[in-house]
């Protein structure tokens, strides 16, 4: 009998099945009625349900160790957002393992298995995909986690509004003239990628224009993958006057083809990036792009799993993105 | 009385003395002489000398834990060991800490500190001074460690042949006719710096050229300090023909100012990077530059250092660079 054939038998979430059975008392009176955490009680009672012996030791003997999952931390955002993950647990008393598990599935099972072997006292995680599959197995076995960087279901997670972020991107290009946009979608598994997407499109869509599907190009978020996507959109012949990627180095992949192709930026194509790295303010071209609070998330993704380690049940967080406007668009 | 104190009496190394005393018996005998060993025995004995006590627990029980410190894990060289050092720790069944020092010695030292309260069996430094005076001190508490990226003193280290690796800079650039070199050192506290330097400056002194003092110009190893460092150099009104920029992302930095300048790369000026990290054949004139091993380099970090906590006595290690030419040179 797991958490999730709990909540499937009730019809509620595995993150509430699992907050009303750890919290004594009425003290679970703030994850629901006092009729539906009666209900959730007695269906677990009725099966047999017997909370995570780990999940209990948890709660009382701390390790002080936090495990930290990230795609690749040689990846300029996750290594910054690391940092602030570092910065925060050392204020707290916490040390933290990081690795990498490069989007893999088999790898995300694995890392976290081997983080839970170490009795870590929680997870960040900063790769989870919008299926959220991996981590509501983790949480189903009662390891408090948070999410960075990607957010994914009800999970408590600290992420820039990326919403919010495509919007402020495809205002700016309409408000530039901009009719026929293009986007380097990224990775469709991650939250990064839709809805920065999104957010674009719904800018452009209240201003009249529809951006077809061959101008959205999904692929890798690097720079390699920006050059990939950049190549394929202009194959198809039909030149676009701006490109959003959805990433700084995407966005550089990209200006090697254009400017490959003759094409210039801004005056032919604006070229917007996302996440204002170092490197965007420095290259020949400097780079229009979001600034996301990358250091900032970290921490708050700290903050927000010591919250949750106590017992608390904070809310996904998101963080204020801010356009950056340079040259190139 | 510290192991410091030993070695200035007795006229040898801080490590030869703390593997002399931590070593048993006859095991002592791989570190010099029989009569050396029985020296500095009898001396530390007259003195009342006693062994670190965590350093012995450390040999007894141990924690499989490593420490890494590192500059800025940001730095996408430091990120790549980093993730050898991670990919070699789980498969011998350790866990690392990992977290930034900013090359600031109260920071290595309040870090390292914070590393052996956590009763770290070991730790690797990626942020080594050339004067060596923190990883000098580190030892003298019998904490195993080994260098990656920098090397310092005669500590145990695994880091790329930068001398080899300059020279072969040099000797690219002088074969490609050039006269009139220019070097972006990097920081002179590095290794890094200090040896890439010398291999380029003696590749060109064997073909007569000297490069004269203002033409090596240090400061930070970043896209913005590669700037910074090669405005320094052109307002001296002296253009090279050549520029070495001992890291790739000070390279794309000093592109940019040549840029500016109506200079083109590689016709006016040829322009090397260092490391060959994946932007460098990205950007739009891809970039001549030395492959670097530094995923193998984390992987032998922390091989070493297994050796070493295992009583071993292994030598430094220098890894073969590989000049990769592209377009910029």
């Amino acid at each position: 009998m797991t958490l999730r054939m709990l909540a499937d038998g009730l019809g509620v979430s595995v993150s509430t099945v699992s907050r009303v059975l750890n919290s004594p008392g009425d003290a679970a009176l703030r994850w629901g009625s006092a009729a539906t955490i009666e209900r959730i009680r007695a269906y677990a009672d009725e099966r047999g349900y017997s909370p995570n012996p780990q999940a209990a030791s948890l709660r009382t003997s701390r390790s002080g160790l936090v495990g930290v999952l990230v795609p690749r931390l040689q990846d300029f955002v996750l290594a910054t957002i690391y940092e602030g993950i570092e910065e925060a647990a050392v204020e707290n008393g916490l040390s933290t393992f990081v690795t990498n598990s490069l989007d893999d599935p088999g790898a995300q099972r694995a890392r976290s298995q081997m983080m839970i072997d170490r009795r870590v006292d929680g997870m960040i995680f900063g790769d989870a995909h919008l299926d959220h599959l991996v981590v509501d197995e983790v949480a189903d076995r009662g390891v408090p986690l948070v999410l960075v960087s990607r957010r994914a279901g009800d999970h408590v997670s600290a992420t820039c509004d990326d919403v919010l972020g495509g919007r402020l991107v495809g205002e700016h290009l309409v408000r530039s003239g901009r009719t026929r946009p293009a986007i380097l979608a990224g990775q469709a598994f991650a939250s990064t990628s839709h809805d920065r997407v999104q957010g674009a499109v719904e800018a452009f869509a209240e201003a009249g224009i529809e951006i077809p599907r061959s101008r959205i190009v999904h692929g890798p978020f690097d720079a390699a993958g920006g050059r990939i996507a950049a190549e394929q959109l202009l194959a198809a012949g039909d030149v676009p006057d701006a490109i959003f990627a959805t990433n700084d180095f995407a966005a550089i992949g990209a200006l090697g083809v254009l400017r490959d192709r003759g094409l210039r930026v801004p005056d032919d194509v604006a070229l917007v990036g996302y996440n204002d790295t170092p490197l965007a303010s420095e290259i020949l071209v400097p780079l229009t792009t979001i600034r996301s609070p990358m250091h900032e998330m970290g921490r708050r993704g700290v903050e927000l799993l010591i919250e949750l380690i106590g017992g608390g049940s904070p809310a996904p967080e998101l963080l204020e993105p801010v356009l950056v406007v340079r040259e190139t668009a």
